[in-house]
């Protein structure tokens, strides 16, 4: 048996994969998650604790209690809705950052060293660096959701410089595979078992994204450490596709051939990167790689979602 | 008459300065502050309206009906205690961050098209770009007060690319000039009036730091403005001197001789950031140029701590 570790938002996407492969590899495993977008299904192992919370209005001393004995926290728990920030402007502060300060001052409280924290590449903002490296100029935010991701990055820095805990962030690009239930894969299927002879695409299909399969993200997480304090990864595949590209993978997958209605424009939505695309090098030489290509990543994502038909429901 | 305008923390140091500026201009101006560590004789002209309100945790339509009729917000109002953030580790956060989101909002509900905002040269982490430009790398935070500004940065970035608002974006080295009252100047003169004859130095006195007078600082904030909807400045005066040089002058000008002892280290403090100096060139070439040196900052300072004692016992 390895020691003990903490999950946020463990019953979410990547969050429960990361309890699959950290049971499998031993640890025991507390998951805290409020259920508003996970899913008590994907919780059936033994060795897992579950606690319903919700961390952004969680009192700092019920959490260090929940934290107690862990030797770090995968801090997963967030608002992952890019699009939408602006139908409720303080949702991303909300849950994205006072609900970081509330897993600090956990771990703080509770004595944990380690604090693994899921950011994302939108942080980079409409940067020209491509494929952008971890230390590229300081960006502009263009969302909501980046703006509270990169304020999060923010306060975990300064409290690794202060010593109070050590601190991984990962800068994410969009993750695929089973249990996947948020994005463009997503959207598409959701529209091709409504009509399955036409497909709406925001913008005009040329948005460039690099995905990456929830597999190589997890190994990242629970491989990747700082040499000191505080260490930022980016993650991703190195490689991008077309949001047409994956269109076309999608439709062969389920066997359709629907005809594509572009909304026009070269970004999906106010604060969408028309292009983000990682450059790993640094998590590489650190000894991760992916094991799955974009293409891969989409069409298994599709496979998972055509056999859990349910989760279309119960969104 | 000009138009009118709002200024938050406006009885504060570098406010009550902007706001004398803006009245002897033909501004009208309404002033918001809590006076936590503002003075009201510092408001005493007409034209001047006076909100006593605490942003942190003002509702958004009380502050949207104070910023009714305004063309735009200085909002200068923060939390300035660099030093002692982990003291209370959440009050940069609401001071800094949650501050800047209700101004936003208010913004948005009052209609009010320009916010100029006070960041920080802090924000550049330990750069090793310098002196500093505003597109130097991704930076690392080491404070609580930096990552609670840049933070706050990210939020406007946000709203400003959503064309909610236009964001003039300031980074200020340290600010010195009539009614300073907190820093290093503070600090020593507050040491050599109880002991003339000794000065205890924090860090090892080569901590290099860049000053710039109030009334630069207050020049730059009402002549510069974005191009589009979005922009950053550096401010600072273009050039440096180290802790131990400030104390020279400051000795000289008092007319004391004092013995130094440094506490040792090459940082005053966990966070201390052991040399800020920014590149001013882009607000140089939008037309704004500094005045006065860091040395004649530093002895103004002097002489109106010298001939304002009563801020030592207000403090």
């Amino acid at each position: 048996m390895k020691g003990h570790v903490v999950v946020t938002g463990g019953a979410g996407f990547i969050g429960s994969n990361l309890v699959d492969t950290l049971l499998k590899d031993g640890f025991s495993v507390t998951v805290i998650d409020n259920f508003s977008t996970g899913f008590r299904r994907y919780l059936n192992a033994d060795n897992v604790r579950v606690v319903q919370r919700d961390i952004t209005c969680a009192k700092p001393d019920d959490l260090a209690v929940d934290f107690v004995g862990a030797e770090a926290v995968y801090h997963l728990a967030a608002n992952a809705d890019v699009r939408h920030g602006w139908k409720h402007p303080r949702l991303d502060h909300e849950q994205n950052l006072v609900a970081t300060l509330n897993v600090l001052d956990a771990c703080e409280k509770a004595d944990v060293p380690d604090v693994v924290f899921s950011s994302t590449g939108s942080v980079y903002g409409e940067t020209r660096e491509i494929p952008t490296p971890e230390r590229a100029m300081f960006p502009l935010q263009t969302s909501l959701y980046a703006a509270s991701k990169v304020a999060a990055e923010a306060f975990l820095q300064a409290h690794a410089a202060a010593g109070r805990v050590r601190a991984t962030i990962f800068r994410f690009v969009s993750v695929l595979g089973p249990r996947y239930s948020h994005g463009h894969v997503f959207d598409f299927m959701w529209q091709l078992r409504r009509s399955p002879d036409r497909l709406r695409i925001l913008g005009d299909g040329t948005q460039r994204k690099s995905y990456m399969h929830v597999d190589d993200c997890v190994a990242a997480l629970m491989s990747l450490r700082p040499a000191g304090d505080l260490e930022v990864f980016n993650l991703g595949t190195d490689g991008f596709c077309t949001v047409s590209d994956s269109a076309t993978w999608i439709s062969a997958r389920l066997g359709l051939q629907p005809t594509y209605e572009f909304t026009g424009g070269d970004r999906g939505w106010i604060g969408d990167n028309p292009f983000i695309y990682l450059d790993v090098s640094k998590a590489a030489t650190a000894g991760w790689r992916t094991r799955k290509t974009i293409k891969e990543s989409v069409e298994e994502t599709v496979d998972w979602l055509v056999e859990n038909e349910w989760i279309f429901d119960a969104r």
